[in-house]
């Protein structure tokens, strides 16, 4: 029997605005669109789910990932990978990227995204809390990189 | 018929404590006392109103914000302009930068308040990660401050 | 009659996971033992008790400080001192320390405490926006650390 | 019988020629129109005048606050406030500063306008030597700007 | 008839050693293996090639790069996007970034890839002068990095 | 008939003292015989004069800018280029370039010019704050940097 | 039998003068009255007995470290933990770092100790050579801090 | 007889796509053009000659100049002047400024030639390792630059 | 026959100001009672004069210098040397650098001299352009500073 | 009956060999004479004697100043001045400047003194640790600079 | 039998212009005076022979560097150690950097060699991407350190 | 007869606890085994001996080299060459710099030997204040570094 297996999908701040948020750098699909696409890209593997979470609120990420890290610990709801678009809270936020490091030190594939590429934009989104813990980055492939994303952690688990 | 418009004036973390907490800096004028004084000179316009919001929490200024530019862009409530006081997330908030952006995107007016004058104390509260996007920053004029930003913003909707 | 007093013991993001997170850095003691081992330290002096708060979220931090500084200052409900581990957020957070400035203006003994020895770690972990403020900095004591601080306030008491 | 007292309105360099100027950035009103408009703003308080200076010479600026600070201290013509331009010389004058200290350290109020949002504009606008001298500063709001200035100095007269 | 285009993939210096050099962070596919799934790749599409190119020099590189704009922009040979892993050249040419940037001028896309995540790794590794001038940056996700950049480059044909 | 035009020839502190000044760095050229040579090589274009202005002084200068740009805007008295030496004033003003900027706005050629080459001496004289208004900059040419810069000029009225 | 071990507690310039220097800052116990009570503290635990060493001189400080260090490699004299205060020598001595360094090369536990809280006071008592190597690091709790240094070292022996 | 002597004219990456290259920085002057405008230059003086290289790599640059050199210090070919644009490797390159420099210990005059005005571009074009070698420095004349440099090499001939 | 020689003494803005400007920093000596002191020790050296120069603009210092510099190199009036204080401008002004620098290039001994010591005070007067080129500097003597540096430059004038 | 004092003449490494070491920087006169000197000049003020210290090691210089300090602190030798040339060690001693501010703390009066003038120097000889403690800093005078230091301190007993 | 064994002595730009270019840093003896020192020098150990390579251009030295690293790992030519004097590539070459790191990695002995003392030279020489690679650094020995490095890996050889 | 002349062989702090300190980085020979070495290298010179001096402090360095000065100075006993390992001194002392200064002033030479690669190591052991005065520096080496430096220094005497 496969065993089950959970790819969070983390977005951050401003990013349930998408569709709607200056489409020229974001572009017009939305979020949920971007989801339902991950889900269904999941399905292509036994025993694979997608949970995903937005929050404008750093400590309610943390909390997110922290409640989902106790029961993978505990076994009861193992994580087979994070994707993470933190936006905003990437450039600020080390309680987030503390909160990641539980998974990384115990091998859960992390892939960091941004829909833009944030090296072309302003210098202060040049610098990611997260970078250095990711697996990978994928910048500025827009939904694309979410995709790219999962992909990599799918081929992490037939690996 | 006079279109109707609201004047979003947002206050960040420690400022429902006025009156209270270091007068020596931050006066005794309380937050709700500025508030309805800015209320009385919106009145001064027909058909404009003001929408206070106060919050310590990075993601509940922007939640406000962006629930507030979902409505202003499907042309429910129109935003006639922001009054906003980040206060201490000013010199650290990304994220709130990026959900004003939303709507100088849009033209809508910004000025930047601070009660103290910034540029008097610790170096770490002389850069604003909002003031490159707004039309005006006052500092220091204490409660006027609000006042002259509404002003500025009075007189746009005229202009 | 002795008169009731609080110490305070706030502790920020991700340490609600201590002794299941990386047990390498921050070991098997759970945050509630901590904290149990302050309530009977302070049980030694009559008239003094512990209230501890944690969370992961900035703002609730800011709420819980901010709350407990208004019956300070109305003089309901007396603060002995402050116990913080902000955690990652004294690398970010000028929010929390603007509402811990109300106590230390008002000669409220505040000590800062870390359980791993953050100058072994990071260069962003070196940096803390609360230590100016701080009577005392304790870092890498593990939970005695909590034991020091609670004794410098204990013995601030007596003085 | 009201005292005499003067308010000083500077103004430093290239902004003589406001009106004809940049005018995308700096509007079409020409100095003497906001010279005038102040002039009226100041007859709303018995005894209160406005005495303006523009130059584009730091020398000369300093010569008028070194003159008229002489008279202020031997009160022969006292100075109610400051409201104070300085444009470029702002960020590389000195000597400006040092004239202007003469007046804070005697508590005459002091504000800093620039017509512009300097901090919208290049790095090398985003600091000024008065900043940390002066009780307010406002920038962005254009003739406005001088306006509540000195709003904000005939209010320290009444207070 | 469909327009024949080629995507050009270039790899700069140590790049021909994969599968040799460090296999803790390159991994073992050769070079030539991932220019071969690529080929197949762009095999979906009809009239689309790839044409790759692999130098440990500068020079060469941005020979290469002019030989191909000049077909390109005398339409003998149009370019229908860039896949480049400049590898250490990334952080150190802006002969190579500035080749590029004709291309990028005429709008056609530029993904650039590192097989490993850059910002693990050594400091001097985290800017590279190309990045600015990128739709998107890829690190970390291996042979599948590539792989996802030549879908962007695919999508942007159709698109 | 030719439209009647000046090319304004600028020169910073000391440059009255050329011929007398360190020698070994600044030639024994004087500089009223590099305002000759550039008069005579206007000549060799109808309806082009020279007007050239030296002083110490920043607000002198700014002053002969303003006062020209008057007339320029006012098409009375066409500017037909810049030619500034503004020597140590380059470094330091701000208020020189803003003068400056006026003319760049309505596309008025300006030519940066330094007698010897600023990158050979001293760090703080590496920087200008003219060069990035400028179309061109010329170092360490001596009198012929004015040539060059002239022709320059006298190609632009042509071209 | 109980092996017989030395806590050093090693005390750096002017450190001698405690009681007698700047009593607001550094209090008024004297240096013999905290070792005093080490001494005290270290009886309760069998085997073990305090050292300490005060200098002004970087120099000496080496020499006391180098020897005891030779005597506890060879087994002659077993250390069981350093409390340091090395005072102003700890912003600017690598020697004393290096000789440290052998024995937490070793696994001998290190606190590093200051009285006042240095963050507090100038920006060049921010950083000590030492920290990166100590397992814990108190400052601002005066004599307490020597006090929960050696309780952690005596918490080590057990553990 | 009149002494052979060669001006070297060295171009560096990306400069033979004058031309073709971003023509609204760098004009449509082609590089044999400006080259053929310097032969005919140089005509003007008996025994001169100019000679040119161009090259995309470093290495082939220093190759040239250290062949040329070579020559000129065994008299076999004497270089009269060098007229330098390194392009994008002015930035990058200690290898080309080395090879210049064994030319300036010598006495030989260099220019360094940028056709745009480097200094309105990207920060990292601001600065040049040739620079502090260079007799002069000229950017933004266009090919204007490269004939005042000539210029200058042919009146040191002369001098 | 004594040869005449004069000792310039030139003191920058805002110093006319003393005994009036903050005393607690400048003290209640006024300027007339330093040039008049210095005028009488110099008496004390046949042939010897003072002639001294204040000014708030820093190009009147600069013609003063240059002025008396052309007499001095004509050897119609000769220079003994240079005691500066050039205030605020000692910060900012590389033109009086300049003047100054024809001195010193000619052994004319020059002493920076500042009242306060400017080590005690804001950051930004730490650094000084004059100071380079002096052969001493002397801060915080107050007038007797004034009084060292002639004492040192009569020294000169004998030795 | 005249109080008994002493100015104490402090100086540090390698100003033993003054005569021997580098005279062109340091001049002819020995240690031993400019002591000599000051003796004398001290003894035209009743009550007043110099005793002078000289040391290589900063331990001993901190030593020395704190045995003075006790005595003085005890009343028992009061100490009328300090004169300090700490050489090399003022750019990196903070272990002397704590020792120093023990005395400016009382008021006691110090003044910096180096014979050469630092800013003329090596970079690393522009910042001293103890200017900010200092009255005064006299640096370039020579033997002078001692006398001048030692004229300011009688001053201040006289005062 | 012993096994053949080579030590690859690699030069970078300019090196190969020894003994013509500025004698009074580099010195009169040729670099293929060098190598044959070298090779003799190899020939006192069996087995051991010396392959030099020198080249201006990077590309090149990575093209050496790279054949004999896949040669040495396929165990067909092993190579024994490298000595490199990368000349001005050493601080600003990564692909050499990482062309060597791959011999590194399989701990054969490398040691960075320069003729000069870089630390005596421009700032721009301090750094080198190579060093901390190497197991040694030499500067400043001349010839006499490519000798100090032959034997620093022949005693490797024998360790 | 062959002048007698003397090495110098200066170790700092720690190295004289060579063979017992971490030995994976500074090897197992001790102090007394190099020292011993040089002697004998330096026999194979007539008239040359060895004379060396280690001190844990940096006056007693200083004191050392001042001792051996004066005699050099007099001639009672020359020093051939300096060989100085001032291990953690040589990144904080310039007192030491200066005590070796007045030798390299009259042409002695100097070597800066450090046993491990200091390069390799932590960032403030990769400036040194002694690199720039040194002939050579020689770093990782281990105890050979010592004889290269010798080897160098009995060339110059035979030179």
């Amino acid at each position: 029997m496969t065993k089950q297996k959970t790819v969070l999908v983390v977005n951050g701040p401003n990013l349930q605005m998408l569709g709607l948020r200056q489409v020229e750098i974001y572009g017009k699909t939305t979020l949920s669109e971007i989801i339902a696409s991950l889900a269904e890209q999941a399905q292509g593997q036994p025993g694979l789910q997608v949970a995903d979470f937005q929050s404008n609120s750093e400590g309610q990420i943390v909390d997110f990932l922290n409640e989902r890290f106790t029961r993978h610990h505990q076994k009861t709801a193992l994580v087979a990978g994070l994707v993470v678009n933190a936006a905003s809270l990437s450039h600020t936020s080390i309680a987030i990227r503390d909160a990641i490091e539980m998974y990384t030190q115990e091998s859960v594939p992390f892939v960091e995204v941004h829909l833009s590429n944030v090296f072309r934009r302003e210098q202060f989104r040049h610098h990611s809390h997260l970078s250095a813990l990711a697996d990978a980055v994928i910048t500025g492939l827009g939904p694309l990189g979410y995709k790219a994303a999962m992909s990599f952690i799918l081929a992490k688990q037939e690996g």
